[in-house]
């Protein structure tokens, strides 16, 4: 698959609310995240321990709902918004927006690089 | 200077209106900028003819205002917001919204890839 028909598919099933399902076709084994704050998961590397982090995630947060514009193409990089209202577990009910590049090599996400 | 101060003094920049002064202080010699689509410009190599791209545009294009959202900082990149309220010459106004991400290498951008 080129660039943006994997920008097209995996945005789509992000659109549907169905992350899971966008994750566990499209993330490389070697895929690799990027936080832009510090903390446990900063820096993420392979699949599994970006799993683990998606998890941390939703034990920790009431995601009440997203919404997901784009995605923008350029080269095999492709960027989307989200738009998160949440509730961090003990804290205030806020909306979170963040911007991710995703970066595809061989039709699956290798790199997803988040700005806030 | 690190990406973040880079990054907030270049958007300052932007943000007064001062696009020359801000490609003038920061573009690398060797940047390169990559767009989205085809065309004479879509890939451009080098300070000088990123110039000449500019210069291409503002003969080509009225632009009315633009607001420039941001910076959001993630390693040795940046990303920015812009909403351009642009006529093409000779063509209808319109509202263009893009996204510039940006990398900086010793205190300079050496990459500019748009999104939109």
């Amino acid at each position: 698959m080129e660039t943006a028909e994997v920008a097209e598919a995996f945005t789509a099933l992000l659109k549907a609310g169905r992350f899971d399902e966008a994750a566990m076709r499209f993330w490389a084994q070697e895929l690799a995240t990027y936080e832009a704050a510090p903390g446990d998961f900063a820096e993420v590397h392979g699949r599994d321990a970006a799993f683990a982090k998606a998890k941390w995630w939703y034990e920790n947060h009431d995601v009440h709902s997203t919404v997901v514009e784009g995605p923008w193409v350029n080269g095999n990089h492709f960027l989307c918004r989200m738009t998160i209202d949440v509730t961090p577990k003990g804290g205030q009910r806020r909306r979170m927006e963040e911007h991710v590049l995703y970066t595809v090599r061989d039709g699956r996400i290798v790199e997803e690089r988040y700005f806030y």
